[in-house]
């Protein structure tokens, strides 16, 4: 099956709005089977649109349209498609009576442009929208499906998702559900993951079941796609390979959705085991606290931290020894250990954690380039440093740094003795 | 003057590349005066790349390909051009050399795969790319130009900016410069600004002359765009907007970059009036000490903060009242003022800042609800706590917060009486 997007509005041409639809539509239409052959970006202009829209259905089996529903004079996509079927306008009346309830539901008055969302071509069957309200529009002519949605991204992904996707598994076999689960992964390499933990994945991958490798600054999400005839064949099919991940990868699996933070996989570690935490940061500049108090309800275990950039914060608040900071410098082991367990104590938190390097772009030297950085950790029966090392690029080294603090915290909260990318543990 | 742009490539159809090319693209263009009327995304399929750029050429006055010139197998743009002219494919040198040179200077081997950059269709002339090895082609055939572009963003920008901008200035008159200012502000609403700081700007703008108002969390970036017949001229032009702008809002403009920040506008202050700043964070949790701390050479003058995000931290690391903290509440004025004063005496900060309120969700009550702020601020002969209302969602509350906070300071330190927002100043 082979489809056209046509994407229709000004804002679109000129640069002020992003094309994100496009490819969101895309990446969903393709798990689903069908290839997005064009992609055509064009103005509310009433022929062009007509033309566009004809031309495109005369190529593909399938056309999605979005933009242009909205209740304005500029908003013409709905008249065009009408003119192009020789279609009346007819009111839906259960467009227009869930348009006026929401309206007396927020108080707003209802206006008669409102009442212009209900009117739709009469060869269409309405997908009903209840994440807004111009209505998508479902049109089967010449042998080809064509779907009118809303431009606003939230709505078109719910149309998409609760409205065509049921559309085009009725109209073609072909078509079935896919499942998609994402499993995140920090402290360990793309390639590492792949060949050493996970090894070789052949026997699991086909043409229902496919898995991609998503990395970020220190971290590598999985995302497993299944595929199948029925929502529980997807599901199935993705499962034996998210099964076989856990049993190979299973501890250094922080989350098992999108949205998941690591910030927010420790703290809800520290949570369960009633403990509390507290952070002394010196090159990641209250970073990582930043990223703990991110999530909501944090407070049950974060108990606060100490910014040292100075080195006689250090000395004064964080109790590191002077002559430490003279002969080894501010970045070493000895300063991150004592900052981790001087956090740790003068808060009175269960686990305390350190970081001191050279963020970059000044500061380094032969002995110390830019991207070195001492871990320091302190509690549980623990007192460590780690010596990492990472970029010359001073954002990427706070993030990086940031990720492997905190998920030397959840493995070590996890019970798990392997640091990540294998860094040693270095004692006073 | 209309144009269409061809965005080659299966990775934007399938959704793992989202098309910015297209927008930026779309805006450098209008600001020229020359209208997008179509994007067309395609895949590397030869008979559509080359019907595509036919018929567009048939209905434009120019068309922009972008994408398919890498060195592979895949990369089919260049031949497809090539055919549709009948034109052979011939070596250019001066390309062939660049590229033989570069690969010597990085020491990487030369392989053939490479030599093949060099070879262009003999009716182009040559965009010469000094930002990769893809040369950029430019065509005139049957009254309408052919500018063809690798898609690698970074190497589109600088053949549009350097050499395609050109290219149409040479063949059309109307095709001038354009000069564009940024001018970023913070504290202040969108239409207080527009209203009643810079008032009637109609004088100013006209079909040369335009200013954009972009918001985001707490700030607003005006961008004044000039254009004219000369580089000169345009910045002329858009000089006129800026003065006048400079005139009336002068004291609340920060930066004159786009990439200007708050943090980086406070620290070049404090550099320069050699003064140092401390922070205690609650509600903000280390966000102003990490935007702090974002900025290269930031040590000169942050000494460092304390995250007091537990009561206890506050009383004990911050000096706070505990009687203050149990009949008053963290989030109050008091707290607020205990802790700048705090964190500025104990860690020897010329200014100490600090923040305490219900970032949410949760947290919130009739008195105190969500998005109830205290800003602190101790030190330059002054002691002054504000109150602010922010929103119901935690993440804009840390921004916003974060963002008044550091406007706060840059007016103190600048000698402005007025506070963001219209804030007023409470003591003791």
């Amino acid at each position: 099956m082979k489809a056209q997007l046509i994407s229709i509005g000004n804002e679109l041409l000129i640069g002020d709005t992003i094309n994100t639809n496009a490819s969101w539509m895309g990446q969903f239409l393709n798990e689903l089977g069908i290839e997005v052959t064009r992609v055509h970006t064009i103005s509310d202009e009433k022929d062009l649109i007509k033309i566009t829209v004809q031309k495109s259905m005369e190529e593909s089996d399938l056309v999605i349209t979005t933009g242009g529903l909205g209740p304005t004079h500029d908003d013409i996509t709905k008249t065009c498609i009408a003119e192009l079927f020789n279609a009346k306008l007819v009111k839906d009346e259960s467009v227009d009576n869930y348009v006026r309830d929401l309206f007396k539901s927020r108080n707003i008055p209802f206006s008669e442009s409102n009442s212009w969302q209900a009117m739709v071509p009469g060869n269409c069957e309405v997908l009903f929208n209840k994440a807004g309200t111009a209505p998508g529009m479902w049109f089967h002519e010449n042998d080809c499906y064509l779907a009118v949605l809303p431009g606003v991204p939230y709505e078109m992904k719910y149309l998409m998702k609760r409205r065509v996707a049921s559309k085009l598994r009725e109209v073609w076999e072909s078509v079935g559900y896919i499942h998609t689960e994402y499993l995140k992964i920090a402290g360990i390499g793309e390639s590492t993951l792949s060949d050493q933990v996970l090894g070789d994945l052949t026997s699991f991958l086909n043409e229902h079941v496919s898995l991609a490798f998503l990395p970020s600054f220190g971290q590598v999400t999985l995302r497993v796609t299944g595929k199948g005839e029925t929502k529980e064949q997807a599901t199935n099919r993705s499962q034996k390979l998210v099964d076989f991940i856990k049993l190979k990868a299973g501890p250094f699996i922080y989350g098992s959705s999108k949205e998941t933070t690591l910030s927010e996989a420790v703290g809800e570690i520290l949570k369960s085991k009633n403990l509390t935490i507290a952070t002394a940061e010196s090159c990641t500049g209250g970073l990582i606290a930043t990223q703990i108090t991110d999530i909501p309800g944090s407070s049950e275990y974060m108990l606060g931290g100490i910014v040292s950039y100075a080195n006689e914060v250090k000395v004064n608040q964080l109790g590191v020894k002077k002559e430490d900071l003279e002969q080894v410098g501010a970045v070493s082991k000895e300063v991150a250990l004592q900052m981790a367990k001087g956090v740790s104590e003068k808060l009175g938190s269960n686990v305390g954690i350190s970081t001191t390097g050279v963020a970059g772009p000044g500061g380094g030297t032969k002995e110390k380039p830019v991207g070195t950085v001492w871990i320091g950790i302190f509690g549980l029966g623990q007192h460590f440093a780690v010596k990492a090392f990472f970029t010359k690029d001073r954002i990427a080294n706070r993030e990086r740094t940031s990720v492997v603090a905190l998920e030397i915290i959840r493995r070590l909260l996890s019970g798990m003795d392997e640091l990540p990318y294998a860094l040693k543990k270095e004692f006073a």
